[in-house]
């Protein structure tokens, strides 16, 4: 492809209205651009990294006796009424002739149950595993992270049937390793979280997450494993303290104490995670006591999400006085001035140690649920590393993280609601058990444009770029010019997929272009070092610049390209 | 593929309620499943061929300089709202968040347009041509013809944008060629006819029609030629008879004639198509009066859908003397007693003969608009190509045909609308021109259907045939099976793309769902002839059985499909 035909020049600057890196880069480089909010068009170079990605993703779904279909985007309301799916908010609604009203699809159980139904009667007909690339639609009330989160997206959705959960495990594990493969070939380092599964199910499932700043999740990666745990959820977190330890009775106390966490400890003799520490917030008009595990401090950033307030700040002494709040000795226990809202580790902890709301005088063996109740319970704690560490017993590292697929085990949710059901060898009818896994291709674009860059564009993994050489020539000589396009119809005759920079620009402008792009290897023609029949190839991600015959270029790129 | 484990078998009878032979054909063999009037699934079988008549097109496209791009589907109304497509009635509408409404895009010139308008500034940028393979929406009153005619269908839309019109046309003729050898090597003949454009545009525009019984469009098809003619615009029927004949003067003359036409072309010396004929139809309560060429009849079944009407009879004798009408005399000229409406042929002739609504007097030198008028203008008249023939001075052919193509040139319409201009080399700034090119995707598959096939089933072309090879073994001895099992796995590994019926069936039902699919080459392994050292070839569209050893029907493979 000559630059000086493609659809899709770069642009001198970023977008100004970019809302993500990805954004950014993406159409300064000239790779999509921006119909409405969360909806793209892909132009040639964004098309072809699309294909690629699509190549790969179909490549390890059939390794799985994945089979390829195609489903309609406009499905009846009727199939989601009987899963009762049909006013789902994210769902885009449209009526046809004959006021026939339709969801388009953001997912496709409801089509692809009743379609495999017909298929399937007995134990023999299964397992079966069809797939599909197909543009998605979601009414996302804020779209937002450029190509990351889009009302209109490229998914590959693959939905499994199995005769029973024995066979679904077995499968969802092959289908968890091609899942590894295609990130790894798509360049991407993916780590697996256990996920609680939004709308689809509270069954198990996972997500495959890719550690990026324009992340809307948060992971605790593990060192040395692909394991990674949402914040959300994490074990190390919200997970039992002091599991073994049994219930003991609630009783009050006298102590001679200061009023921090650590003089409080000391004098229970018992470690800081073991206070229940309560802290008192003026917000906006009124007053909050939020409950946290004593080895624990309020995000104030979490406190003001939560609230959606602006004007939030602890309580003064004066405040506290006027609420009969009895500073150092504050607890929900058997206190009704004020509400209390906790923080999730607070359910990490059997037999607290807290303030009576008396002077001098603490209740121990304290036990949520028993001993008081909260509001609400949410996640306000500051993060620290170095106390999840404590507990996992390995090195932890907190980053943002986006989802770049998600499989599902969807039980017979879906099955039982259309009847899908099987003839087993023992004659018995039973239910079709089902799995399900999408990866977002337009989504996995973005991600890869998110992480793989620098200060100068973006660095396309070899795999998925949109070109495998960036040719370009520098001054407008005839012999540069002519020696240029003949190694450009060579390269392609050869089987490389090249652009050709044949535009009278100067040199500058040509490698910021090149940079901006991120095809993995530049190769430059100047007559300077034509002169010692020698071309310039560079990697896009290296600085080092290698001079070389041509018959040397080949071989390298020939090289570089096999592995 | 072991068809053992293929998602969509086939059936033992054809669907009831099947709205089209080619509907039929698809379920019945495994390729489509409809999921709601006008939407279909696609089967593994049928998404493999859907993908071969894309890459097809998509070699066709590059071929003349089209960069695959791929644009959303949600379209936002404010750009329909800009060419004034905003209300269109196929239209399917949504709206999302905020309130935002959208159109689902049943084509693309609203993307398109503003999409390439920022790449566009200079003459020298041009020219470009976009295309994609995408779901289109639309919301048809009736959906029939099975996939030839859907509310979701894919489509490939190609969008050119020219500096001129002279350089719209040398694109629009390699397009032209484009088209013709996307069809050729999808197996079909097709042809290209003048259209007149729809809701697209007034300007020049063509269709590709394939012949068969299941097309909604009446052809003429001139022999030894690709072009042919739609009914309505054919010339041979409105074309001027006597286009060389001057306009006289209007004249009443005294004659004595039969009352037939055949009777007053011999006593005027004219030919039957100089006279201009007049009948009287009753129709539910009222009466009007069809104007035609003389040589021409008025088609029952073509008036009775112009007026919506079942109850329609010539006026009988005694009507036709209420209304002060005399048999035999009656025109259009000087004559308000009932409305007239005329077919399309009246346009045809300069200088008619007809009656002067008085016994014994004809009008001469009658023509349309200056001595009499139509309340309306349509096509009446029944088909008869030996008619045709006389006139076009060649063989016609009248077939019904299905359009599986159009190209339109668009002019300056939807680039005036969007401001897209370029500045010419003159510094003149002018409008872009553009031409658009569709193919749909889902209707070629249905049309390969609907044209090839026989009683037995559907008889794939080789070039977009789900798999090259039906490999089917009979009986269940271990020795047969190993050796159909070797073979598979031997002729994938020789890059052939295989289908292998490996299923413990009888050998007719085997045979039949080989027939029903259509693959062209089945190869039999059977004890009997494996025996001698023999499998057994025969293509799908002949009757020859071959026996050949394996080496040369690997042989003979490689013959059938390297040509």
């Amino acid at each position: 492809m000559r630059y000086s035909k493609l659809v899709g020049q770069t642009l001198m600057n970023p977008p100004s209205d970019a809302d993500s890196r990805n954004a950014e880069l993406l159409i300064q480089a000239g790779f999509v651009r921006r119909l409405a909010a969360g909806i793209f068009s892909y132009l040639p170079l964004g098309k072809r990294v699309l294909a690629k990605i699509e190549n790969i993703i179909r490549e390890e779904m059939n390794a799985v006796a994945g089979q390829e279909v195609s489903m309609p985007a406009l499905i009846p309301i009727e199939n989601w009424q009987i899963t009762g799916r049909d006013n789902v908010d994210i769902s885009f609604k449209t009526v046809g002739a004959n006021d026939r009203e339709f969801i388009l699809g953001w997912t496709h159980e409801e089509v692809v149950t009743p379609l495999l139904q017909e298929f399937v009667s007995s134990y023999r007909d299964l397992p079966l595993a069809v797939y599909q690339f197909q543009a998605k639609f979601r009414n996302e009330p804020r779209a937002k992270s450029g190509v990351l989160r889009g009302r209109e997206f490229t998914m590959k959705d693959m939905y499994s049937f199995h005769t029973t959960q024995a066979d679904l495990d077995v499968y969802y594990n092959q289908v968890k390793q091609a899942y590894f493969n295609v990130f790894k070939r798509c360049g991407l380092n993916a780590y697996i979280v256990e996920a609680s599964g939004g709308a689809f199910t509270d069954k198990r499932s996972h997500e495959f997450a890719v550690v990026t700043d324009a992340g809307e999740d948060t992971i605790l990666v593990y060192e040395g494993s692909e394991m990674a745990e949402n914040l959300e959820i994490a074990k190390a977190y919200v997970g039992k303290r002091n599991p073994d330890e049994a219930e003991v009775e609630m009783g009050e106390i006298a102590v001679d104490r200061g009023l921090t966490v650590e003089a409080n400890a000391e004098a229970h003799g018992v470690p800081a995670w073991k206070i229940l520490k309560t802290v008192v917030y003026k917000i906006d008009e009124g007053f909050v006591g939020i409950v946290i595990r004593g080895d624990l401090n309020v995000d104030m950033d979490r406190l003001k999400k939560y609230f959606g307030a602006e004007n939030i700040r602890t309580a003064t002494d004066e405040e506290l006085v006027k609420l009969e709040l009895l500073k150092g000795y504050i607890s929900p226990v058997n206190n009704e001035k004020i509400d209390f809202i906790g923080d999730e580790s607070v359910a990490s902890v059997t037999n607290y140690v807290t303030g009576a709301n008396k002077l001098r005088t603490d209740y121990v063996g304290v036990n949520l649920a028993r001993d008081f109740v909260l509001k609400d319970v949410s996640h306000f704690a500051e993060l620290d590393k170095k106390m999840l560490c404590e507990f996992g017993n390995c090195e932890v590292e907190v980053y943002k993280a986006v989802e770049v697929g998600n499989i599902f085990q969807l039980d017979t949710v879906y099955t039982d609601a259309f009847g899908m059901a099987y003839n087993d060898a023992d004659g018995v009818q039973k239910s079709v058990v089902m799995g399900c896994y999408g990866i977002g291709v337009t989504r996995l674009l973005g991600t890869i444009a998110e992480v793989c860059n620098d200060g100068n564009g973006i660095i396309w993994p070899k795999t998925v770029a949109p070109y495998q050489i960036h040719l370009l020539d520098l001054g407008n000589e005839e012999e540069v010019k002519d020696y240029a396009t003949d190694l450009y119809t060579e390269l392609v005759a050869l089987g490389f997929e090249v652009l050709y920079d044949d535009r009278d620009e100067r040199a500058g402008k040509k490698f910021n272009d090149a940079d901006l792009i991120g095809i993995p290897v530049r190769v430059v023609v100047s007559g300077r070092n034509l002169k010692d029949g020698k071309l310039e190839i560079k990697n896009r991600a290296g600085d080092e610049v290698m001079l070389l015959n041509k018959v040397d270029t080949i071989k390298w790129l020939n090289e570089y390209y096999a592995s």
